[in-house]
């Protein structure tokens, strides 16, 4: 078994530190925000995540979805979770006030969404299709089609799913298949999606399905895909439910994690074409879809910092619990914590959740500044932050989390090859994360091709200024001057490599998109690192002031100096990647591997 | 479905290359070794691996062993298998010739070995179980002994297994509790055992288990430990089997991977105690373990090389099935393997696999040359050169493939994730090989210890000594000089570490041992690409020639560039890790995280 505990204290201490809560909170319209009300919601939270979801997690792991007949059934107690989940408000939550919801900022509903990721992922995963879903009709359907799904998708009576990938579309959406021909006011879609992620279940009476499809004589590729919604049964005018729609759960799948989340392959249109209307404008889908993007990333981001913390808390249970030899130094038997290399492995797990959580706390209250700033610049100024920051949340979080829980495993010696343990799933579970909602790969082209090139280097650059006043503020207490000294070097070559990708995006562009991964890792390091550094300076503020529990605040200095000195050099090798080793994969053709 | 395709062209590369082959086959007792019989013998090998054992290592991963009273049934196929293993005498291969094995020298043997593991990881473990409890009675055992024992086991007839591990002693064997006592000329054992692979199965006829237990009023610790034998059914003077022994399995474990491994929970003695031989003398059953170390620590390492070469053949094939998108610079779609990151992946894959295999069977060499040497100052030489590089070979190789299985599935995107593709199973079963056989944490403790400060450093040099020899030599063309120049910084880091070990080992072990994981990775790096290079100086050498395919041999040149430009350059921050950062992890009190 396997516990959970939500780590409010260091959520709070990130919101303060490098989430700028304060400002986030004098924002227009975040009038009812106060630190007072967020303790409370994240204690409520907390207590939801650690006793109802988290022990639902391994059975929901072992037993999985069964799928007959077109009919999914989820592990037992999942669906009276999900309906506790939708009548304390936690499904509506993140929504706007006018739809049920609470209207809190992105900063405030993050950590909870975090909560939710790591005392049980597949569980998470419903509202979070159910959101997006949301978030896509509401920013482009008709005031009819928002009156229609939009309370019920909010208040988790119906949820919603994204019909995007297919066979031979999957990271290339521009090869989608399905097709919709007009029907009187609706549309008939017909064609087959896979990977929808609880495309089909028992939780809620009523599944509503966006699906991406083409209208005859579209224009080839991506700019001729439109929009649909097609739910699982049609709703009549005045919101009770219909017929059956025609389209079913053909198969789910059998995956290496997230068991308790159906993946399901959707068969539309079997029987003459599934009923939908359009969302939107005619071949617009794509777009709308790119709307929702920055939101979907951040939370398949946010699962990285999640797992990995599950991951981190798991072993740290065991490694206080398991007494093997002796330490080093020690007179007898003590927890295997002590022993040296389990110290440091614990400290790369701690450091680097550390790190990740505060790139996505701080990108969270970027959007919320992007959104409801009253001052256009500071506005434009972190929509172009949360532009850049967004795919190396995604990428990197993400990508850490597979090696934290790997470690996590480590630290359990035999015990962790066992699946009882429960570190074993934190690996599986994690494993998605870096290919769904854009692989690594494609959020690195993203990173370096919208992000870098398209505006040239000027939002890297304003990410290299603030981290030159972080630098700067940080010239008084030793330690903290220490730590920020040590940003120096990577920052030099973080502006060296994006120099050098804007040298060469022009000119050979393959060897830039080989270096884009690396860079993705460069940039997640640096900018995890300087949020580091931000923690460090207000704990060491504290510890002066002597306010708040010490031993905690020495932590965020511990933190940040492992992290200097373990996972900071690798900028160098990385930059010694991208500006030396790009070309060497430039030139390669794979048809060598094949000899 | 994935197939497996023995890389015997690789292989017998890397014999030439830097297995220093001919040598091996001039050492006395290898009259009867030639090249040819070496390719027969793969040929052989490699077609029972890919068309026997491949095909059973998914269904077999599937359908994983049931324990149902005492009783072990493996997957459908397996016992079929082993039978056929045995039959062609594959089982025997490793062994030496006056028990019905080839005598051939551990070089020749080892890519054997590795086809197996590829093939099927878990299959494999049951033949290398066997051969470390053949290697123990061999060499500690009474004749008696070896003649009941060894024909049958070497002819897999009968197996073997190794009873080490106890709930309360895992990587602390000193902690063991089973017990012994006399009984007549033999002993009777008490004790529950944990993860005892293959400790029981139906693929053969007798189980024979090697079990450490204790001896009344024995030292305690490491020094009061005896080994025994204690066979599942006992053996009468003549052979034939007798009555069952007082030994059971208790049940199976449920695994993370090698489902088709049954890992047992041993009880010995519920009823008055398991009839058992004392092997050698009283209390020096670790001891004895110890000199079966370095082989079965190879042959894990190995299991490193095997699962990462599974791993990118499965990506190779799917990069180059896969089309989706329009690659960089191409005028149409193309297969995956065209696309920047996924060539770059792939070099990851396919460069690391290289650099593991040449480590692994360069240290196989030195085997054959320090066991077989007529000269007395080289056979010394290799033995330290073994001792040096082994817990590098099994910590560094078995790291590298949970790296390279993860990157596997990335190249699937989706798929990856999907059971039925196969490519999580490699994930699945690499994860295990960085804990048995001592853990990555025991094996650069290893390092560290015995290997660096015990001898003050002279083994490590002189491997330096080696490397600035390969430099040298490598002046000529001048691809492979730039190659060679490369392990200049690398080599001065690797020597430096040592240094900084010596230095403060005294003073400051706790610190130490904080650097050992990053010591080991950083001298797996090194010693890894010393060998690439050595391998890239005798392809540029053919190529020159006109001798062997260009193709094959220009991969070489290519996998060591990539290698220098992507891997090595992360020798510096392991370096600074080592030097800078052991301190952090030194100072730190895990008391701390617990806050």
């Amino acid at each position: 078994m396997t516990a959970y505990s939500a780590p409010i204290r260091d959520m709070l201490f990130t919101l303060r530190s490098v989430g700028d809560f304060d400002r986030v909170a004098a924002l227009p319209g975040n009038e009812d925000i106060s630190a007072d009300l967020v303790g409370a919601i994240f204690e409520e939270a907390g207590k939801f995540a650690g006793e109802v979801l988290a022990p639902l997690n391994q059975p929901g792991d072992v037993a999985g979805c069964q799928c007959k007949d077109g009919a999914v059934t989820t592990p037992d107690g999942v669906k009276q979770a999900f309906a506790a989940f939708c009548d304390k408000g936690w499904h509506a939550m993140p929504a706007k006030a006018e739809y049920g919801g609470m209207s809190l900022p992105t900063l405030v509903s993050t950590p909870v969404m975090e909560m939710w990721k790591a005392s049980n992922m597949a569980f998470s995963l419903c509202q979070m299709l159910t959101i997006g879903a949301i978030s896509a009709i509401d920013h482009h359907g008709s005031e009819a089609q928002k009156a229609l799904y939009l309370p019920k998708m909010v208040a988790g009576t119906w949820t919603g799913t994204m019909n995007l990938t297919e066979p031979q579309a999957g990271s290339d959406l521009a090869a989608v298949h399905a097709h919709a021909v007009p029907d009187g006011d609706a549309y008939r879609i017909t064609g087959t999606k896979i990977f929808i992620t609880w495309g089909e279940h028992d939780v809620a009476e009523n599944i509503i399905h966006l699906v991406l499809a083409r209208l005859a004589g579209a224009p080839p590729g991506v700019k001729g895909i439109s929009l649909f919604i097609a739910p699982k049964f049609l709703v009549n005018p005045d919101g009770s439910l219909g017929a059956r729609n025609d389209l079913v759960c053909a198969s789910i799948e059998h995956k290496l994690g997230i068991h308790a989340s159906p993946t399901a392959v959707m068969s539309f249109g079997e029987n003459g074409g599934a009923h939908a209307t359009l969302v939107g404008e005619p071949n617009r889908g794509l777009e709308y879809m790119f709307t929702m993007m920055n939101h979907a990333r951040l939370n398949v981001g946010l699962e990285g910092v999640a797992i990995s913390e599950r991951a981190y808390q798991q072993a740290l249970a065991y490694a206080f619990d398991r007494v093997q030899g002796r330490p080093i130094g020690e007179a007898a038997g003590k927890p295997i914590a002590y022993h040296p290399d389990v110290k440091r492995m614990l400290l790369d797990m701690k450091s680097r959740v550390e790190a990740m959580r505060a790139l996505a706390y701080y990108t969270a209250s970027q959007m919320d500044v992007a959104r409801q700033s009253a001052d256009d610049g500071e506005a434009k100024k972190a929509q172009a932050r949360v532009d850049l920051l967004i795919p190396v949340v995604k990428g990197w979080c993400t990508e850490n989390s597979v090696g934290v829980a790997s470690t996590g495993i480590q630290v359990h010696g035999g015990m962790g090859f066992i699946e009882e343990t429960g570190a074993a799933q934190h690996f599986r579970d994690a494993r998605i994360t870096t290919i769904y909602e854009g692989t690594t790969a494609i959020q690195a082209n993203d990173l370096i091709g919208r992000k870098i090139v398209r505006d040239g280097g000027a939002a890297a650059r304003e990410l290299i200024v603030d981290i030159e006043a972080t630098v700067a503020a940080s010239a008084g207490a030793a330690e903290v001057a220490a730590l920020a000294g040590a940003l120096g070097g990577p920052m030099v070559h973080f502006a060296d490599s994006v120099s050098w990708i804007l040298d060469h995006n022009g000119a050979a562009p393959a060897r830039t998109a080989a270096a884009a991964v690396p860079m993705l890792h460069l940039t997640g390091i640096v900018a995890g690192y300087w949020l580091l550094v931000k923690q460090a300076g207000l704990a060491a503020q504290m510890l002066a002031a002597g306010e708040g529990d010490a031993d905690f605040l020495k932590g965020k200095l511990v933190y940040a100096r492992f992290f200097a000195k373990h996972v900071l050099p690798g900028v160098e090798a990385l930059y010694r990647a991208i500006s030396e080793g790009s070309e060497a994969v430039e030139d390669f053709d794979p048809a060598l591997l094949a000899s």
